[in-house]
């Protein structure tokens, strides 16, 4: 959209580069379709070269592979905005960057790359951002004011390509806001095998969400976070009227590729642990999560 | 064994009466092999009538069929040994009993049932049996030391038989320390599909079996049992040692049949929680098992 729009924005892609740049875009949308010729597509980070505005759009297992990917791209005054799922995925990409520069956005969409440059938007598709103050954050030179002044302009830019984008005034309170989601139905997902309708449809399994989502919103209170207390049932109701979905990590495991369970679990546990809130549940849950997944990735190679 | 030291024992069986008739016992055994030939084998109560111990040993998840099954055997000086897994699991047994003749009994060992009539027994042997105190055992005509005294009489006859058997002071302790075991084991070899070794190589794994077994013993603790620190170590290390084995609960699941969860979870968590006891980890490995079964007993319905 921000390409549709006019700007300048270049696609650091690992694969199918050349058959991008010759087919272009493909976007389904439910918000209509278009198509973006002649895109700028990059695998090499260095053929890019300084930019105004780094989107990382990266899964958060890769993450070690940040410096590589970002140093290249970083000026005096570029801004990241770091649209990764879970708490703290700002902080590798902040480490790069210069203090105040970083930002962070919550999406919440459907969609999926259906093949090369091929994407179906599904529903949804709002970006929440925030400015990123967490660890590694507040290095030298960080200053509030210019940080939420680069916010709100990043924000208007992406507003005015048609993405119903908006401001947190605290960005760790959107990112918990998503985790009360994220972490029970993800998670259950992979755990139990099971999409959201049928966890929804089972008294003890939808009970068992309920509480692990009660736990993230008490590690969130602990944390200092501001969430409405509304919001849990608002989600559960949500959730029961969604159609059928397969979470991310749920694709994921089926895939036998790494889930995200470090940001989406790890960091939330020792951010509320820190705090004094103990959450049995999700830990329960992170520890069968990583179980599974030593034996999967185990299975994959093996196969 | 009873029956080799010459009881006189009606075995009543569901199925395949003839066939055991005809071949008798055959018990393959690590104590010397043995054989029962022509053994009094009942598939109607009524046929065997009034006996002086009554040995539950059905899975309690046919606990509802017990009234027909014990009924016909109760005579005035009846005592009922219930060798089944859980907590409270004697209290069906004992509505049918006159006060204070209801036994109940924690079996170590490994032991399958091969074939019609053919047990292989493969590891340990002892039974812990003591008087049921629990709900509806307290009838008008309790008396505890008569109790006791039927409960020496019965373990001096099953050790007279060559069975390890040793009469518990309390036999709540018994059982929870038994449900220190089940409850982290059984549920997880189901929960994350694994045999007792894949979660203890895994540290993850085997960090949540300790937090489920750490939960059941502060559960145990606040009901009153007296059950030593140290059994908690011992437990995790006797685990470790241990062959792998694949638990009843999972071989119940994997052949599509019910899951005792009445006595080894729901039993637990009420009785820890009314004595003011949460068991988080415990309660969510009881959803998480109810939910796993209804899926896997409709899907058993509809192959």
């Amino acid at each position: 959209m921000l390409a549709r729009s006019g700007h300048e924005v270049h696609f650091l892609v690992r694969r199918s580069a050349e058959e991008i740049r010759r087919r272009g875009w493909i976007v389904e949308s439910v918000w209509g379709d278009f198509s973006v010729a002649d895109p700028l597509v990059a695998t090499d980070p260095a053929d890019v070269g300084p930019c105004d505005l780094i989107i990382v759009a990266l899964k958060s297992t890769g993450n070690e592979n940040l410096p590589d990917l970002v140093q290249p791209l970083v000026g005096p005054q570029s801004i990241a905005l770091v649209l990764q799922n879970g708490l703290e995925v700002e902080e590798a990409t902040a480490a790069l960057m210069p203090a105040g520069q970083t930002l962070g956005g919550c999406c919440f969409l459907c969609s999926n790359l259906v093949g090369p440059g091929h994407v179906r938007h599904l529903d949804y598709g709002r970006i929440e951002a925030g400015v990123y103050e967490g660890p590694g954050a507040k290095a030298d030179g960080f200053d509030r004011e210019e940080a939420r002044s680069r916010l709100k302009s990043v924000v208007a830019c992406l507003a005015d390509a048609g993405i119903p984008a908006t401001a947190a005034d605290r960005l760790a309170d959107s990112r918990w806001r998503k985790l009360m989601w994220n972490i029970p139905f993800n998670g259950l997902s992979v755990a139990i095998d099971a999409a959201t309708d049928a966890i929804m449809v089972d008294a003890a399994a939808r009970e068992l969400a309920a509480a692990i989502m009660s736990e993230v919103y008490a590690g969130a209170t602990a944390c200092g976070c501001d969430i409405a207390a509304e919001h849990h049932a608002a989600m559960m109701e949500h959730t029961e009227q969604m159609v059928p979905y397969d979470s991310s990590m749920r694709l994921d495991y089926l895939a036998h590729r790494p889930m995200e369970l470090e940001y989406i679990y790890a960091r939330p546990l020792r951010a509320a642990k820190a705090a004094g809130r103990e959450m049995p549940r999700v830990e329960m849950l992170y520890q069968q999560l990583q179980f599974l997944e030593r034996r999967n990735l185990s299975q994959a190679k093996s196969s």
